[in-house]
């Protein structure tokens, strides 16, 4: 009883899932119109053994072949819809900084199915400013705008003390999901699904691998493990 | 033998550990001071068993008690050491765009030890202007000046067709790891670690956390899996 109540795996393995899945679709989208991609192709660009891509593929249905690979559109159709971007995302910003407009410019998001139809700022200075073609609202105007501009996902650009104060306005609005960029835990409804970016576990993350690359650097914080053995068997 | 020379699964699985690492240590920084924290703690927070925070922090040594949890301090001291970022890390941004001012007014970073300490744009109307106290050079100065400024790390804020070139430059000059904002798959020597940032993702993720949410949604990816199922056992 006590495993059951203290532990929540499927969600996040169900997103490591999703993770590998959108790094397969950024490969198919690299391979520069190649007809077919094999697992093994797709295995050297994400990281992972073949044996996982594999196993990650199957669960779409039967795309591959054997010797030949995975027909490289078809995949991509597959991926698209497993992981939901089969169909096009509106999303507000809430907290038009530099972010906000570097966000705005950024070309994968419309590419990849994800509309900013609002962007909302606490600044009275900010509101009525026109930014790519939006005009900034208050953030007092979500609840009403929010459905208004059939938008079901927020993200959240705002320094870390207004985090949780605009998450809560964006979950009163109604939207269903919320990418926070602040470096902060939110808490928010159940109903609400939250991804949050933190910036600096990135650089983090590449200062482990620098640090793993050294000679003479520190022994692997886990020379011995268990579960996360390779995996292709 | 074509297994071994088709899994690269050791940087991948290691990273994944780093990644959770990371996401303890923010725990820790958002738990407001509390002397003790539990997995149980730590495993809902990051949304994994605690059996994979037991896991993961028992590689770092002798930290937790059992019935009275890890000492927070002790516990954060050795996860800085663990991930490389008990001491500072000095990174240049190539590319100064929004993004770039971004990244450096996030506070996130300096706190967690990363210390940005050269711009470099290739726009002749950018160089020699300051921001944010710092004067933006031009990129052809990366091999001169990473040197010269003690940098080990790249930051790369440029457009996509410009990411391969500077990421060439940035490895010409000696750093030793690269993070990437391009959404862009690039090649560097071998010596260069690179982590790349791709902020569509993290959209297609929280896109299929509300997909998975959805009353009648599609069915997961994966229905059926081996490997990694649940892992408390």
């Amino acid at each position: 009883v006590r495993q059951r109540l203290s532990s929540e795996p499927n969600p996040a393995l169900s997103r490591a899932t999703a993770q590998r899945l959108s790094q397969y679709l950024r490969c198919l989208t690299g391979t520069g119109g190649s007809p077919t991609v094999s697992s093994l192709q797709l295995a050297r660009a994400v990281g992972v053994s073949d044996a996982q891509v594999r196993r990650d593929l199957a669960a779409l249905g039967h795309l591959g072949q054997r010797g030949v690979g995975y027909d490289a559109a078809a995949l991509g159709v597959a991926i698209r819809r497993a992981l939901g971007i089969d169909r096009t995302w509106r999303a507000v910003i809430v907290g038009v900084g530099n972010l906000a407009r570097a966000l705005l410019r950024y070309r994968g998001f419309r590419e990849q199915g994800f509309e900013i139809v609002g962007l909302f700022d606490n600044d009275p200075q900010k509101a009525g400013q026109a930014v790519e073609g939006l005009t900034v609202e208050p953030v007092s105007r979500l609840v009403e705008r929010v459905p208004a501009l059939r938008a079901e996902l927020g993200v959240l650009t705002v320094p870390s003390e207004a985090a949780q104060g605009v998450a809560d306005a964006l979950a009163a609005a109604g939207v269903k999901g919320v990418l926070n960029f602040a470096p902060v835990l939110l808490r928010l409804p159940p109903q609400v699904r939250l991804v949050t970016v933190d910036l600096a576990i990135q650089f983090e993350q590449l200062a482990f691998m620098v640090r793993m690359a050294e000679p003479g650097g520190p022994a692997p914080p886990r020379p011995r493990e268990g579960v996360e053995k390779p995996r292709e068997g």
